[in-house]
């Protein structure tokens, strides 16, 4: 076996196997059922159609539709990669969700001595899937199936950690996962094509491009994102009121994200036409930015304004600072993530901030402590018993002031993206070990390395590189 | 900026940026959180799953598939228009979506100074989509996107008023909105490609043909559409039997109708094969013809003989009147909504009459008058008492005898239809105003015109024309 | 009409007229509203939202998305034969449908001398829909749409006669459909094209070849269908914890299912490539081997091992047994059907049998006699009376042994394989009669006999050909 070799036939098979006698024996000795799902709890107090199941798995099945067809749609989009795009997207997705049910469960669901199994791991499970997709974007084309999966195998760890710290010690307001999600997938995976930077990708490659039917996938795989993107970021709020707002803003946010990437597309283009790749990326924008305080009061107007200020963000980043950052900053990101979840993240925590500061009794009531649980009055405080009787839910929190959780939001998001800007680095490094059947510069973006191809395969090129030819 | 140059780089985004400005303006002074929606109204008498939120939300999202995913993979048919169809249908939903939230809402959602906004306005707000989307399929590819946008812009406020006014003032019944959704968008688009019309397209025109894959494509379009048309038809019934009967009427009237389309497409071929196009289309004729009366006691096989009905309807209209129509009557309908919507939306509105008319209160018991409200007793009727015993939430109704229902109902029909036609040739005229960027009849159906296209773009056209002169 | 011709004009009308006369008249004798479906029925004690179409539907609407869009794309994988895959596909799932709500109808929901109608109706049917296309796995390409409506027409009473007989009196436990869908399918459709033998096919055909737009079509069928799996194996499992632990072990078995396919893909070809067949195939294989105990307390670890069984079987199947069956026992299974759903169904139900003999009431708790209905007691019993203070709802069973109920699900075993196997070979005699428009060996998976194509349709073929001449 050759040290540069891209033959997968003892590399991926090997990893594979290893992962799986190791996720079999954890899965063995520390995954049970959840209350909901074990059959040894149900007896003559159980109403059936009261499962939590029923409450979360229409959110799991629209997310299940985002994660394989959406993102992997979108990801297809180069010419000669779409099977790269397509199929590696569904092999570490597969991969992650098998081990994020793992590192999650012992950071979230472990009590007994068990990790406890219900459809809300798996929703968990599943965002966790999308942060190693979102990674996957700044380095599709130019990495090996042995890569992403050690990629996935290193991501789901740190992001587990953080998720958990974030969550237990910071506590913060991120119901859309602005910060957990869209920042730390970013800047991990900026890390990550940090280190395997190629110089020589700089100076252009003859196979990045797309050809009109990946153009046509890729759209398409945009508009599954589209469309279940308010399941996606109201699947972990609370039921009621704040899922119904949650849905509310992701769609009026989306929808003002998309009508200005039109509006920005033509206008930044030289002849007024409309760019495809805006179409497929820019538009999302809106769901990012509405993220973190997605479930929060902050009006529809305010949802359709940080629709809107997503897309100039993510279109400006593609426009202007990309380039950039290939050039001089040696971070290739390949399908431009720091524009679509990076800038867009940061836009949405900092209005999650606003959102926190702005947030009164008089707008919210008194489940004000119920979306903003920290800023709940702690155990034993007489306030909490008086607000217990308006709402018979509510849990403690920790008396926080909106200020307090203003700065622990700060916290947060800058200890996300330092963890993860290091953690891809550090992944980054492991990454060029040898025998990891990473392509040599000509084979990137190629399907051809990877995948036995049908006979047509790069006919399409042939032929416009023909026509061009014949037209010049 | 020549007036006849299709550029879009100063039009497009000043009419989108100034549309942004007004709406954001008028969401922020008048549209706020339904009482489902808001914090303030939480309560310890809330059960957060009792939320009006879930009732909504699942058939909401099978609806924003059909919208986004179905039609714009049906209206990408064209080998050479697969951009202009998915992506201008992506364009156009959104803006109206933005735009119908406001105009539905000052109409039916507006109390107390405000717009109040829930998953059921956004339903709403989809149908009003479906509208402008059935119309656009009448000038698809001979419309530019700033033509669109102000089609929507005009098609939308006159059918909030059309809407208003037939459910508030002769209230009818029609839960698959074939009078609403399908009568009004049919004869809109009618109106303006009346006035829209290129006598040169008579003709045949080079580019109007399909490929390979864009039949494909647009067949998966039609399943999309398929598939969620069921929660299309019963998303507004009433909750319960009505709208369970909804959805197994739309599902048998569609098969029905599919395996129809099949026979008559090998039946009235030269030579017996299939057409791509009436598999694309005439198969969705029977969720059309299923409409008006989908909610009520019609018993299934009526469900079956509708959509057989609808599709002969439909697959005659394709073959013999659309010509004529061209031709003669100078309307240049692209996809064929007359047959797909016109006519199966009157033979819906004549079984809907049908369906009124022979409703007895041995079929239907006392919900008789909950599926036919208006023929409910009045407020202070003593029947009206009788009747709440036997359903507590009956409303009062008009006390109206089915044969007055009836008239409402043809009243209803013709005064859409009359509207919706000269609302249509009217705003014909306003897209012939110069300046937006109207394609000429050689650039039709031509994606090169508003979009980069890659460099493969017309490859498959260009080998398929070197194979017919090689075959010549 | 000559004896050989494809030519369908006459023939797909004749049959599809004929049997909508017959279907119409059966519905409008025969068919009529379920109890929550009947407006009659409603009173002051109905709680709408409690209605059985709440629970239902959305598993319905899941598996819908299989049935057209899933299998549709995936059976379009051919080259050439596009159209063929997903539009055949189309028509006989819609044909499928209605046939099934009858003889289901009449097996399962028949009482008071009529059928009663409901989304469970539909969704059985869906099922039954299932089994019809499997077996259309191993003719695709090779069959005729007059052929393949009356495959559909012969399947469909003797599974609903095999269905009946199994659930009514062997009652045997098999929520996921291992026994009576994947394998009575399989063996069908191998008996099937056991009777069709085309001897010339085993020398390869030209046609049988895949394009990289077909292969990517192909993959988002598999993709759509493993997202929807687990409501598959779901829709029609006892509610509660029941139905939450195999959505649970169908995702777990996918996913172990798919990585392990990658693993055999690259392990087992020469070049250490990944094959778009295997990945399009073989990763679904997981969904299949959890069928028959996917409601059980099997453990997560058992759900993922046996993913990966059924993986390993499904690829070596591929691999090493088709050839075999082609060559030598004349069986042309040209979708690996055998495979896919034969070898892993077999595997399904010995894990059933395992998981119901190692089932004790220490694990269970008493609603062991509900998961295991058949081992409650019977009427009469004093022990059910004691189960049922602790289980209200408790029906009585059979008071089978563990062991009794292995024997009866062996017997349903072998009985299904042996009834299908058989009834596939008559079916497949009679599909040999003249003036089924059957193609020839040339014409085979070819969509130009049955379809209008569009005119760049062989252009990719002739594009790859004369590349490959020029390679040469």
């Amino acid at each position: 076996m050759k040290k540069n070799s891209t033959n997968l036939r003892l590399r991926l098979p090997a990893l594979i196997f290893a992962s799986e006698v190791v996720i079999v024996v954890l899965y063995a000795c520390f995954v049970t059922y959840d209350d909901h799902a074990n059959a040894l709890l149900q007896n003559n107090q159980t109403r059936h159609m009261e499962n939590s199941f029923y409450q979360n798995y229409p959110f799991f099945a629209d997310i299940q539709v985002m994660i394989f067809i959406g993102f992997g749609c979108l990801l297809a989009f180069f010419r000669r990669y779409g099977f790269g795009g397509m199929v590696f997207n569904f092999l570490v997705a597969t991969f992650t969700i098998q081990w994020a049910i793992l590192i999650q469960g012992f950071f979230q669901f472990f009590y007994d001595g068990k990790i406890h199994l219900s459809v809300l791991n798996l929703i968990n499970a599943e965002f966790a899937c999308a942060v190693v997709l979102i990674s996957f974007g700044a380095v599709l084309g130019k990495t090996s199936p042995v890569q992403l999966l050690i990629m996935a195998l290193l991501e789901i760890p740190l992001f587990g950690v953080t998720e958990w710290a974030v969550l237990k010690y910071l506590r913060i307001n991120d119901a859309g996962g602005s910060i957990l999600i869209h920042i730390f997938a970013c800047y991990f995976g900026l890390g990550v094509t940090f280190v395997l930077y190629r110089p020589s990708l700089n100076e252009g490659h003859p196979k990045v491009s797309t050809s009109y039917q990946s153009d046509l996938l890729s759209v398409m795989g945009t508009l599954f994102l589209w469309v279940f993107w308010p399941s996606f970021n109201s699947a972990l709020t609370f039921k009621g009121d704040d899922q119904h707002r949650a849905v509310l803003h992701t769609f009026i946010g989306l929808s003002a994200s998309t009508i200005t990437a039109f509006a920005l597309s033509s206008m930044l283009s030289k002849n007024g036409k409309i760019s495809m790749a805006d179409v497929q990326n820019v538009t999302l924008a809106g769901g990012v930015t509405v993220g973190a305080s997605v479930d929060m009061m902050i009006s529809p107007a305010a949802a359709y304004v940080l629709g809107v200020m997503g897309c100039f963000a993510c279109m400006l980043g593609y426009k202007y600072l990309s380039p950039v950052l290939a050039q001089k900053l040696r971070i290739q990101d390949q399908c431009g993530i720091h524009n679509l979840h990076g800038l867009t993240g940061l836009i949405s925590s900092l209005a999650g901030i606003c959102a926190i500061l702005l947030a009164t009794e008089e707008t919210y009531g008194p489940s004000l402590y119920e979306t903003f649980s920290h800023q709940a009055p702690p155990e034993g405080d007489p306030q909490l018993m008086e607000l217990q009787q308006l709402i018979p839910d509510l849990e403690a929190g920790l008396g926080r002031s909106a200020k307090e959780q203003a700065l622990f939001q700060v916290a947060a998001l800058f200890g996300t993206i330092a963890v993860s800007a290091v953690g891809g680095m550090l992944t980054g490094v492991v990454l060029k070990l040898p025998f990891l059947a990473s392509p040599s510069d000509e084979q990137c973006f190629d399907d051809e390395v990877f995948f036995t191809v049908p006979s047509d395969y790069d006919c399409v090129n042939v032929l416009s590189e023909t026509r061009k030819a014949e037209n010049e």
